[in-house]
């Protein structure tokens, strides 16, 4: 069966509903948009069969549905996906983030304050602040935050049972608790019982504020990286169904997809990035190199969208999480 | 003036209109989406002022408004594009086009029949045709294209003035009136007096169905640029005011900034295309090396927007175009 | 057959011939160095068969080789890839150059004074002459080249036979004549008899020049697209066996392939460019969307570098026609 | 001062060390790679003033030069790249090195077998084990490795003190003295002392081998950030001069820059990457950008190369480390 291409028809005015419909028939990576919308519309309207509910224990939240899993990047919590995200969490429409810790750092400091929108070539010195592509963080946000760390790391650090240090996923839920700001997605994943995990966590702001308050009395924390691996690994093993939305390169999507490892490989995959394959990392690899390890089926549905994530992801949504229900009822 | 980074908020449910506003403080490349749609509606509603007016003739059309030059590269013709192309033609959107021979070849080969969804990595005999990225010709239109181009040839050079060689886009214009296809690029330009500039057409079908002809009996055609150089040239020249809207990069990038080139440079400057600019080539270059050139005016309202035409520019043209009308009263 | 992965190993000091040899082993794009320096020396030790040498004409250059395709952007002639470039037609190693006006145009000022390295990210206040990546241009040889192209197109007009315009191909040859500047690419193409196809030859300078004297006097100049089409067709029609080189894209890039179509594909195809095949643009696709038009054989060895060409191409060079002969004496 | 754009001239015949050396005028990139081997001969010989050397207490190796950080991702580690890491542990070139988790466990592969090169389009079922971009790796290598791991992390378990966790750059440490393998780059590293940093240590095979041993019996182990948080950052901290060598990005180039962030900023940077600066990314920010958040000095010398890294690296190598010995006589 043939689609034929065709794009929107502006003579019948401007009916977004349609325009964004007609990205699956154009062709080059509009199509790609729409198969990614129809790839994660199967993800959250899958059901397990008689069989497979079988399987599972009763009341386990997984037997009903496909797990999503959901990667970012840190510049995007900078952007206005936060804004996207956060509707994701606070409505359970994911039930793992994967992300690194810059991520969760912008996730905080937008709590203190704004971020502007800056050019990708401003000279350092024109900068007021920092600058995170064409975004300009302010110093003063930045320092708020650190404030907050610093409390935070020292308030943990008193209740930390050193037979059971705190992993990465376990602060993270703590901050997102103590912040408790709607505007936060680490604050409604914390509500909502959402898994955000992030290997690297010290590797940010959190490190820094660690070695700062270290030069005046020792922190004793310990952050361990294996409770949080088995976490993740098992969800995967545990899960009838998963389906992948990766957002962006590096060790978020590696992490996600080699969790699917575990379980002989995804169901359903999307990546958007803006990584040729041609360099041979793990950022840029095409779902079929993730296949070969068998990380994603080889029976699966799976899409590359070759873009930068601000463009297409909340189209993407308004097709999908924004609109379809998962078939236990929730969104 | 600081502009804070906002995401739409899809608690507010799915409102394009508002979605596609938040581009703009959405950061990243959304945020140079926001700014091409205000440069477009910028050169949408100029208007000239009184001093302005007069060192024009009277009844000149460009007295009154923004000249506006649109490019594009040939795959944009092969994707669904070609309907956004085809509605800013119809509707006398823009004022001059330059592209690329294929752009051309496709546009008449989609009157003979469709252009298929396909697969970036098809094996070659795997494909049903002509592989274009992820789309799919099929041989059969693009024997009935060459068919139709080498009719048109005979005829033409039946009723050549060899004092007055041909130009491309003379030859164009007879193209598009003879094809008479009210889905077709060309057909409207003819029938609008949209001049589409294209300086190596002979690059393609058009040019394979001269030499296959010429082996039976020699072509006595000459097609030549020198014409439709003056041509360009002065349209720019002449032109109050200019914008250009470039899709792609390459040969006809090059031809509509050079063209400007001649007036001290443009005044609105929107590219799209997804060439970094790290090699140096005309086709990655951002609009400030223009500036050096004197391509583009150093005042002038300029963006780079790095993505594949197809996924922002129906969105762009949703918020311009289709919307915005000329201060003349054309839309 | 496999090929096991290793690196050079500086253990044994710097030995460059064995550095650049450990290419090929290295994997990601090394590997398609090595394999562009394999498939290049194919082109030049290529012999045909004795039936193959029966199909053509006795003292048939063509007959005794494959015929070698080059082709490259503007910006590479900017660069000091214009050395090389001048190598490789002084000493006869290819046949034909398919480029862009703008290389025409800088090989032309390079006689007339020095380009120099800037940066990428100058404002355009602080460049002194025209950036071109990180290249500055100064405006003297600019106009120098412009008062030297006014006196070529005067001078050309007076002795252009109406009946037979110019080609761009024998404007380019009269250039290289007229210049006679060891330095420079299109002098030695024009005492070597290797073409140097351009179709869109106004676009740049030459076409700034035209206009401008036509201000003044009317230029009566016709440049015929039509005869170099032929040209180009002919010469791989005619080839026993063919080979490209590409650097870069765009419309040379078209071109050259396009041609070999005309034979029902090249031989040997090297692709060395920066742009991801994602786009669906001509510019970036890999060999097998050649295959899938008949531009490439199917049976031909092909590879795409991903990289600026800069980086690789005098290495590629230095193992090919800086040390391989043609199987005829030739190098 | 102005430097000439100049290329290399075969008609010298092929001299490499001039034709490298022609890569600073060559420009475009080749230019970037000649700044960057400019910029590692300045890490390699910089000299502490008397002053400089006043603060640092007597027998600190890092009072004597520019401490050199080098980071990379794991394709790299799969290619011949290792070959050259490998050389620049032993022969302690460089002083801490920043990866990921692929990179440790590509490096044990090949103490057990061979990887090889295949195509970056081979369908998952051609593959004759995992695919990492165009290398191949066979699957009884990954084997050995997985039961390696295992009994590593069976050994290692016993002797875990619960006070004090083992921390990822320990952990690698003793990877590397129990493979005791000349051609490693973590044995290397172990044998001179050159700490390994990696975060995210667990997001690979490592962490599969926990998961699945934790399946027959719990393992007990504790891996933990904090420790090596405070010796990466208080490495920077305590160095007179810092210089870092980043190929690729991810969260090995962020956790380099963030380190150097504490110490106000690296004096030297070169970065080897193929990412555009439009997304975003801290992968693709440019030098300026961590110069705008104090990571890169504003007085530094720094670069960005826009390649993929095995094309060049051996190159810049061949005329820093390979020659170029440091102040103290150690190459």
């Amino acid at each position: 069966m043939t689609t034929t291409i065709k794009g929107y028809d502006f003579d019948k005015g401007v009916n977004y509903e349609e325009l964004v419909n007609s990205y699956v028939t154009t062709g080059i990576q509009s199509s790609n948009v729409g198969r990614a919308i129809n790839i994660i519309n199967k993800m959250l309207t899958w059901q397990p069969s008689e069989e497979e509910k079988k399987e599972y224990v009763e009341g386990d939240e997984r037997l009903k549905r496909c797990t999503i899993y959901l990667g970012f990047t840190s510049e995007m919590m900078t952007s206005g996906l936060r804004d996207t995200f956060r509707y994701l969490v606070e409505h359970k429409c994911v039930d793992y983030i994967v992300t690194t810790a810059g991520a969760i750092e912008t996730d905080i400091m937008k709590c203190f304050g704004n971020i502007n929108i800056g050019d990708f070539y401003m000279k350092p010195e024109e900068v007021q602040g920092e600058r995170h592509g064409n975004m300009i963080i302010p110093k003063e946000i930045i320092e708020k935050t650190k404030q907050w760390l610093k409390e935070f790391i020292l308030d943990i650090q008193e209740c930390q049972d050193t037979s059971m240090p705190f992993t990465p996923s376990q602060l993270i839920t703590m901050m997102g608790e103590r912040l408790n700001d709607t505007t936060s997605v680490i604050t409604w994943a914390a509500k909502n019982n959402i898994t955000i995990f992030c290997p690297a966590l010290t590797d940010g702001l959190f490190g820094t504020c660690i070695t700062e308050l270290n030069e005046i009395n020792p922190v004793r924390l310990v952050v361990d990286l294996v409770q949080d691996l088995r976490l993740v690994n098992s969800s995967t093993i545990h899960s009838v169904e998963t389906g992948v939305i990766i957002l962006g390169g590096g060790v978020m999507k590696h992490h996600i997809m080699n969790a699917n490892l575990m379980r002989n490989g995804a169901d359903f995959a999307v990546y958007i990035n803006t990584a040729g394959d041609f360099d041979g990392s793990d950022a840029s690899a095409r779902p079929d190199e993730a296949v070969s390890w068998g990380k994603i089926k080889i029976e699966s549905e799976n899409v590359k969208v070759l873009a930068e994530a601000s463009l297409v992801f909340p189209l993407i949504v308004s097709k999908t999480f924004a609109v379809t229900k998962r078939f236990d009822g929730k969104i």
